[in-house]
């Protein structure tokens, strides 16, 4: 395809020779002619102008190039809106492997693909187009709706219902009992874990994630969100929609989550509380209260990122300047 | 079941019209007509006066009610007696699926069900009414007692022994290698695991937590321990009786944790250090030392939960009131 | 073997009778007469004398004993050396096990033993000696070089490469797709994950550890290098030789670490950063920036160990002495 039929796709606008054909796409570092990159600021264009690239998709304020360039606001987006172009997801047909344990009364939609050793129990229903790749478990009365990615050695616990387009990666597990106990007299008893999993439209869950099932409600994963790899979701947490979730965060146990949420990597929040729409909460951070909507907090605890900073900042001079004012540590 | 059948049970006190039939257990949020539901306060008592419950157990200081009430000391206990009076646990049958591979060197004990795609190796010995559910693992020479069930994809590596009642969630794996390396001129040397993982009687382990066999002795964990999703306990680790470990802990090497210890969300014991009995690990907690038993520590570095909070305040006063008295920050 | 023997195997000196024979190798806890121990100091070296051991590895400056002893300059080094002389790992001969599903496109090399409910994808490359366990995956195109070991129920996602003598601890998942997403508009959509991840040799990873395919160049993880349990690494990111990487570290997309780094558990590093080589990040810290070669940092944030460790002190002073110079909370 030429350069300027790609524009045209992206609405972007061509600087240089527009009648090249671009053959595929690429970073920058891996680069070969005939292929589009992209760089989103100064610094990535003078990388990509040393690569072997034919076309450079960048922003509107970058400098000019010798490199045919398209110009778009979001290069990135482009980017992949390009890629997906060319790189529709390929229905792989139906297909049940002769190793995969099918229950008799489970119900497969129309072009679904299983794997070998994948097993699935009683009362399963699985939509059209899913894959469930090797060696994942579906327990019974799941539901898993149209379009769902599963990929090898996945658990799904009893009742776990997944609406349409989820993807679970490697060694999720969903629908696992929650950490109940009751102690009385230094005995500890389990709390019944009746709840279930769901998890709505167009949500991706990272490797090794588990995501426990509700105690007496449920566990709901709001419609786009991304959870990363490694993370903990307790039993009763609610998460709105679209929330960006990194890796190896926790959510204890019957905390809300609004729309729009951003959790840095290795954040935790306590369990019975409320987080707002469009909060961002900072890497690592330990949330031990209730968050406002459109709050920036960080640090442990959780404050608001300004007060956070703040604080290590004057820590930061008392412990640079102490010892000189007093002539001995902490005298001021 | 009616009313007073019930208050029988767990030796609570009716308010109200004892005659009515319960017909099931639900929390508030799900309750139905003829359900009996638990509040153990006067705010979930509002709550569960709105729902369509017909019942509620709940303590014995709360307000009267327009429902019918059940006095009890501890609800969420006689709640969960009466659950698992109707809901005992249902033996499976004797199963072995013909897609498990089982060896002939391996015991199985009476009653057993072993779901598709499980491997037991060599030397194996399971004991009665055990369950072992789809695609997991069981290595070499592993013991497994009675009334042990492992959920679906559970890894045990060779020699670990289950004694009885013991719970194992998906993804957990029992006994690999512990990280243990020698260094010797810049090279690295892998130190022999030899020792084995032993958990006793009714521990409860939750998904993809990864429990690794000792070095030269063995890793125990005591009977009646809780530990929930992704935790990871290091080689040669002893945790007592009746511990509670919320999701994302980490215990380091040879660390020798106490009876009835608790532990919040990501917190982390450094190797080679002794927790007392009973102490209590607030979430997030970096453990960097012995703890003497019946304390509460908190704070990266953990501390005396008193001092952590004191040490907050302080650095919040600060903070504050810095830039005023001085004209510029730090300026005291 | 004779402790004479022994000792010219690793070049030690020995202290008493010589002519003893040595049949095993035990921990001090552990050791029953007949046993060769270690004791690494003076109060290991009590206790080892206490034991029932025969013999005792100990280093060059520790007291004289009653019992037999070879001194060695590193004592654990020497004990892994006798152990490794003494159990080399066997090779378990070729066996592809009639429940494993190997694709008539992949290549076996020579030796190569594969477990039940293992499949093994369309144009995989295993080479020789290799071992794959029971319910591990392989996906398309994977290359595996010899002398790997995968325990089971690992999964490896498309393209992933592993050079010689890589060991993979079950529950791992290599090369599954990084966290990359472009929000525009309220709307998120995923960035595509193309690169693959390259482990080269000598490397272990330990259970349940996650690491990211790159997104448009590779994640690598460099020779020699010993990852623990439950790790979490991004796509793009590049790791040095010989780390140490310790037990639910995290290290996010795009970072780049240097030689022979050593990381405490649950530690964690912010993206794009550069670590240089032979730094040491202590546990539990948050890396938020780059750090040079040399370097021993911790904290949250991290920081020089030395400044961390005064600013915890001037902060402990300050707790202390606030309220008795002031007679309130913060009046200095």
């Amino acid at each position: 395809m030429k350069i300027r039929e790609l524009a045209r796709l992206i609405e972007g606008m061509v600087e240089g020779n527009d009648d090249i054909e671009i053959k595929g796409l690429s970073g920058i570092e891996k680069a070969k002619s005939g292929d589009l990159t992209f760089a989103i600021d100064e610094d990535k264009l003078a990388g990509a102008e040393k690569s072997a690239a034919s076309c450079i998709l960048t922003n509107t304020t970058t400098r000019k190039s010798s490199k045919a360039l398209i110009r778009v606001t979001n290069p990135k987006l482009s980017f992949l809106i390009i890629y997906n172009t060319f790189n529709a997801p390929k229905d792989r047909g139906s297909f049940i492997h002769p190793m995969a344990t099918v229950s008799d009364s489970a119900h497969v939609g129309k072009t679904v693909w299983i794997g070998p050793n994948v097993s699935i129990e009683e009362g399963v229903n699985i939509g059209d187009h899913v894959i469930i790749e090797s060696n994942s478990v579906v327990k019974k009365n799941c539901e898993i709706g149209s379009f769902c990615h599963i990929y090898p050695n996945v658990t799904l616990y009893e009742n776990t219902k997944l609406q349409k387009n989820v993807t679970l990666h490697s060694g999720a597990v969903i629908g696992s009992d929650g950490f109940g106990y009751v102690k009385d007299k230094g005995k500890i008893y389990k709390f019944p874990q009746l709840g279930k999993v769901i998890i709505e439209d167009d949500v991706e869950i990272g490797s090794n994630t588990t995501i426990d099932r509700g105690s007496l409600s449920d566990t709901v994963i709001g419609a786009g969100t991304k959870i990363d790899n490694l993370c903990q979701i307790a039993h009763n947490v609610r998460i709105g929609k679209n929330a960006l979730i990194a890796a190896q965060c926790g959510i204890s146990g019957s905390t809300v989550i609004g729309d729009n949420v951003t959790m840095g990597g290795q954040a935790g929040i306590v369990d019975n509380v409320t987080i707002g729409d469009n909060v961002t909460i900072g890497a690592k951070s330990a949330v031990i209260g209730s968050v406002k909507s459109d709050e920036i907090v960080w640090g442990v605890p959780a404050r608001p990122i300004a007060q956070t900073k703040r604080q290590m900042a004057v820590l930061s001079w008392l412990t640079k300047n102490f010892r000189k004012e007093g002539g001995r540590l902490g005298k001021g």
